[in-house]
């Protein structure tokens, strides 16, 4: 149980988390989703495409934005109401991601926040969007 | 290697997956992404929100989609331009979900195609949006 109220938040409060990716991310995320790409898997065909060797699923950094925002901002009770995702650069393994989720607007009365999100690998921007989520509401004391 | 060139593909061509979602996924994901929202994994919290129960990340649900674009529709090549997302309905463990990408729009000169995503449980929407991607062009012969 981590993070924030409704009633505790406020626009331009941010979160982040980074995460490294791994060859055991990459192979782990295909069997889940069935997602088995060889761009994501296998290096010789990957050598062979205009990113120069394997790259992560993209959704693998969306799944970063749904941490940020599950787990720390709002945290703990949110629920997803939509998510955009702009796919800006590719993401390599070995490449520490920082996902950075700010606060953009509150609806208080809907319990709706909106949230800006951020992926980024050495200051560079791989993946951007917007999300909306319902906020937990404080319980009534 | 699975899937379409760009000339080869038409408005209302669709394909689809069916993925069954297990205990494991669930780990697994939060594992991979970070997302280790008790919501995902602990049933005895779970079962006290609003869902009465765990429930799948969303963003799981997502990666099927981008399982279906990246290795059948379009398929091998295809590069993720931005994909919108609108999470209807929670996703629970044993459900059957079947994801259909249906083609919407074609830009040959740019290489963008658009797709809409619809990911079902029993035929009703648990998640749906928007996709635009880069189809690989036939090779010149």
């Amino acid at each position: 149980m981590a993070g924030f109220f409704l009633e505790d938040l406020s626009v331009g409060q941010s979160a982040e988390l980074t995460r490294t990716v791994t060859d055991a991310d990459l192979v782990a995320f295909a069997a889940v989703t069935g997602d088995d790409n060889p761009v994501h898997l296998d290096e010789a065909y990957a050598a062979g495409t205009v990113f120069g060797g394997r790259i992560a699923h993209g959704m693998l950094s969306a799944g970063y934005i749904s941490a940020v925002i599950g787990t720390r901002l709002p945290g703990t009770g949110t629920v997803y109401v939509s998510q955009m995702l702009r796919f800006r650069r590719p993401v390599r393994i070995g490449d520490a991601v920082t996902t950075t989720a700010t606060i953009s607007g509150i609806d208080l009365e809907r319990a709706r926040v909106g949230l800006s999100a951020v992926c980024a690998v050495d200051g560079k921007v791989v993946l951007e969007g917007e999300a909306v989520v319902i906020a937990p509401r404080r319980p009534a004391a």
